[in-house]
Formats: structure tokens, sequence, C-alpha cells
């Protein structure tokens, strides 16, 4: 079953039903013109990633302010976004089973569908469900430029699986995939700087490598948003694929990545128990909201620490005054980690100030398959 | 939407789509064996908790063996078991807002209704929804015997709050809401005693406090699987409200509750990557397996270490043979906490032995509110 709709359009804040997925549209759709914006000026191309935010309605979004299309990590999550109107999806992920394969292959007539892969046995087998589909898929060359997840070595083996790719009736050669995740959360600028400087260098000699064997890249693509104006300066990516910038959370606002995006995703609680001074209980906890990179933050209220998060109990304490928070007070939410907390959620509540403007699915949650 | 069913029943469990959230049948049915003639043994009834299970049929399989209802946590928990025939449903937890008190007022047609208060304020609450549904709800005290929660204070505070519910006109006073949340975890069995003792002597000085006013505590009910043998063992608890036995975790393992219980709940992931000796990659990260109390450990396989987990990946050390895990081959996740890990999925995937045997849902997957 589905959670039911916490809201409906025109309630006040005070009304949704808690706990609940708010988004500031002023705040978000802030940061998708700037993204556009910067993009534009940059001269690189925005594949905004749809792990984040789970919904063709923001995809379509992003892709009215000119980015060409989507990014996903699960099969399941690029069907949603195929049935959901988004034309050109790119799973930069490996996909190891052939029922998978087999759902992305029919795919294919609806939008047009890229995948990576980072070793020949996975080539050989998108190859044979491609052929038994009588289609083609794009299949893009996972590198390894952050130590130690997925991706081939740069340089001679992923040239060599480009090569495999170039070969294969029914794969088409679409280029790099090279993600810095561990830069991400690197907490200086000048660090993650680095950390993309080299991961573009290595990059760039493996473009070269592939180019000696009359093969083009006509994707390099990585970034997040972290470093999306490393990657964008490098002159060696041509596609970004940030999807944190929509909401932003707790822990990338402590790296303050260039240009500035304001919060735009809540959790929005309300105070279930106050029995004692200085201590009060909400409504959520970790079943509600992501703790993985470290504890929400209570907005624009800065006298309150969220201290503990159990399933369902987010334990308060109150610095200042005692008594200022009464049993059914309702609170806004920073997440430590918008993607997991997003994926918690059947629905999203659009705010426009303190009004509800409109209420829409995560249609793609939980889909990991 | 919905994830899709990623198994179907006679399907054997290398053909289940990945991840999947699984249960050994076997392991679940001894569980549920064990603590039934515990119980019995103890002369104590079973309130098993459903925030663990969030399933009706679950429930119906522990009430079979004896259990008298459950327990929840949530009222949109709550809908869900009454939706699907418990008849006897506590709702262990306060609830503050009007729309969800009569939503649990709605829910009196067809099932028995308890929960939770530890205000005055809410006491009168439920009394107003109560009267405009022209219905009864049974309301217990909550009481705070682990240390800054939720619930009022042991002795004359409770006792008031007894009063005023007994002389509410469309509420039953129920008894007492008295759980140990702290001790479940704490690591040696002797810890859990001492502190369940404490927690035993401060609620039967309030059931006798409460006796004085002429009101008897028809439930008097707490525990969970780290500590339900010495609330049993204390002649003040009458209801245990364990939920985790049905499927264990690998921290509650840590922790070794009697009787013993197996592990039965496992995340099923597949190797998608594993591009250079003794290291690989899953397909499932935090977004399919809770992490906030520890990371997965690997079913049957000593000699893997699941070190890290982002949103969808899993990064897997082997430390014996480094080339003995290989691409598209599945493992079992033994999850760090069940209940979080559950609340991911739409399905539980029913295995006896590597047979499928069974497919339902999880149907109160993400009813937090």
């Amino acid at each position: 079953m589905l959670q039911r709709p916490p809201a409906e359009p025109g309630m006040s804040e005070a009304d949704i039903d808690t706990p609940a997925l708010i988004i500031d549209l002023d705040a978000m759709e802030g940061n998708l013109d700037r993204m556009a914006a910067f993009c534009r000026n940059a001269g690189v191309r925005l594949r905004a990633h749809a792990k984040t935010h789970k919904s063709p309605v923001i995809a379509h979004w992003q892709i009215a302010r000119g980015a060409i299309g989507q990014c996903v990590q699960k099969p399941a999550e690029a069907e949603v976004l195929a049935w959901g109107g988004v034309s050109d999806i790119l799973v930069s992920n490996e996909v190891v089973s052939s029922r998978k394969l087999a759902r992305l292959a029919a795919l294919t007539r609806m939008s047009k569908i890229s995948l990576c892969a980072d070793s020949a046995i996975v080539v050989d087998q998108i190859e044979a469900v491609a052929e038994s589909f009588a289609t083609r898929l794009t299949v893009l060359v996972e590198i390894d430029v952050s130590g130690g997840r997925c991706g081939v070595e740069p340089g001679e083996p992923a040239t060599a699986l480009a090569v495999r790719i170039a070969r294969s009736r029914h794969l088409v050669f679409g280029g790099l995939q090279s993600y810095q995740g561990r830069a991400q959360h690197l907490r200086t600028e000048e660090e993650r700087r680095d950390a993309i400087g080299q991961a573009a260098a290595r990059t760039a000699d493996t473009v070269a490598a592939i180019r000696k064997q009359k093969l083009e890249c006509a994707v390099v693509g990585g970034a997040g948003t972290g470093t999306f104006a490393h990657e964008a300066a490098s002159g060696v990516y041509n596609e970004l694929q940030a999807g944190s910038y929509v909401f932003m959370d707790a822990d990338y606002a402590r790296n303050r990545p260039a240009p500035d995006f304001e919060q735009s995703l809540f959790v929005l609680s309300t105070v279930m128990s106050a029995a004692r001074p200085g201590i009060a209980v909400l409504d959520c906890g970790h079943k509600g909201i992501a703790v993985d990179s470290g504890l929400p933050l209570i907005h624009a209220r800065q006298d309150i620490d969220y201290v503990g998060a159990s399933d369902e109990h987010g334990s308060l304490v109150l610095r200042s005054d005692p008594g200022s928070l009464a049993i059914g007070e309702t609170l806004r939410l920073i997440p430590g980690h918008c993607d997991p907390t997003v994926d918690r959620y059947d629905w999203y509540v659009g705010m426009r100030g303190k009004r509800v403007e409109c209420v829409f699915p995560v249609a793609a949650r939980g889909m990991m398959q």
C-alpha cells in the first residue's frame, strides 16, 4: 500500500499530516535556475541525477530549463522515468542480470536508454539481451577514478572494453562514466578541486587512448553537487550528473559548494510529547529521516538540537527557553542526507510559503532493483 | 508506485530479483513457536509488535500461536492491520493530532483500539474525538521508565492521568505502558536484568498508587526482544510487546537474548562489480538495508566483510581467496537492524530452503503517520 497523501492543495502548513516530506518550491526553483544558468555559461550539458528526487515531475522541470535528460542508478528507476515521459535516460551504474537487462531493452521502445559496464562478461550479456530484443543499447565504460568501488582502471583496460562494446553488433559505444564519489563530501574546496583535477587527468588520458582506436567518447560524464564546477572547468567532462543540488542537505551545506544552493527539502514533524521541561519528542525518527550522514538540523530554530533518533521518535533538547515547545507544534527538519530521506516517502508536498501548492508522488520511491 | 514483486512462488533463490527482502520460513516459524511457548509457560500475554514486520499475514501467524493482538506505533499502521483482520490493536505511542485520532476512532468499528497518553492535554483531545464519533477508546498511561523520551513520571503524575482518563466519558482506562527502550540494547544479560528490575519496581509502585484510586491496570505492558524474559519474571508486567524476535538482526544477536532466536530475515544482494581482486561491490547500499545499528553481516560467508554502504552500493572485502566472488553471484545479508530494513521494501519473499514458497506485501511499509 502507499501512504495516503499527507495534504491537499490549498491547505496551510499547520494542517499537513506528519511526518511529511515538504519542498519549499521557491527555493527549489531557484536551485534549478542557478544550475541551469551555470551549465549554459560553462558550455556543458546537464544530465541531472534522478536518484535524488525519484520523480518524473521534477525531471521535467529540469529538462524545461535545459537539462538533456536524466541519470538513474537502477532499471526500476529508469522505468518510472520512461513511463513518465523522460526521453533520454542513463543508468549510471552496472546492470548484471539478464532479467534487469531485458527490462532496459524493453524501455528502448519508449526512450533512449544508456547504461554502464566495467567488465567484458557484462558487455557480452548486454549484447545478447539487446540482440534478443532486436534493439540497440548505448553502453558507457565506467572507469574507477575514486579508488575502489565500481569501474575498470582508466587507460588500457578501459580502452579494451570500449573496443569490445564498439564491436558488439547491438551496442553503441557511448563514452566514459567517470564519477569521483569520494570527492563530493571532502570538506574544503581545495581538497575537492585537487581530487577532481586528478580524476580529470586520468579521464583525459583514457579519452585519448580510446581515440587512438578510432572511437569517440560522445559522453564524458560524472560530477556531483559537491564538485561539478571543477568537472565543468576541466575541459574534459561534457555532461554533469549532479542531483542533490535540487534539495541540498545538512551534509552538502557543510561543504558549501558554489554556486550556492538553498535548502529546499524538509521533513515536517510534530511535537508528540513534552513531558518535562527542556526536552521534547518529535514524531519523526530514523524511519522518517536518514541519519547515515548525521542527525537532522532544525530549520529556523537554532535554540533546538535534534539529539537522538530511534525508529519513530526524535529527541530534542531546547537550549534556551525550556518551555518553548508545545505538544502539537510542528518543526521543519533539514535532513542530514537528502537522497535516502526522499526514498522513505510516497508523496511530496510542494509549499509556496506556508501554503500547499501541489502534492505529487515520489514515483520511484523504493525502486532499487 | 509499488516495487514489482521480486519473485514468484516456485522460483529458486538464484532467480530472485535483487535487492530483495527474504524470510527463512523455517527459522521464522521456529522463532514464533519459541516465543509462544515461552509466554504460555510464563503465564503472560503476548501482544507482538508489528512495527517490526508491518504485515497482517505475520500478525495472524502470531495470533494463531496464542498472541492476543498486536502493537503498532502509528495510526496508519493500525489501519493496515485492522483492514487485514487484526481485531485487537494497541498504538503503543502518543497520538496528538485530531486528524490522526479521528482515524483511530473510525477504526473502532472494525477492531478494538487502544492508545497511550502522557499529558492531560492529549487525554482531553482523545475524549473530544471519541465523543464526536460516539465511540469509546481505551487509553493507557505511558510512564517513563527509560529516562527522557515519552511518558509521564511514574507514581503521582501517572496516577493523576489515570484518574483523568477514567473520568472521561468516552474513554476506558486501560492500564500502563511501561517500555524500557534503552535496556533492549545493553550488551550483557546482567545490565538488562538490572534495568528491567528498576523499571518493574517503579511500575509496581504506580500500579499500587492507581489501585488506591480504585482503578485497576488491566494491562501492564512493555518489553522487547532484548529483555522480555525479565519483564515476564517480574510479576508486574502481564503483556509483552516484543517484535524483533520474529526476524532478529546483527545487533540483537550481539546481545544474545534468551530463549535463542534464529536469524530469519535477510536481504538478498547481487555482486555487480568485481573489477579488481579482493574487493567486490554489491547492489545493496543503505537505501536497501538499514545501517543505523551497524553494517550488515554476510550470512554463511565469514571470509567476506561488508565494509561500506553508499546509497546503492555495498563494498565488500574478501579476506581469504581474493578471486572467490563472481559477478552475478548472490549473497544473503544480515541486517544490522531489522525494523527499518523491512520498512524499505514492499514485498517479502518467503523461502523454504532455497525455494520461494510465498510472496506477500510489507503492507504497512512507510506508514509513519
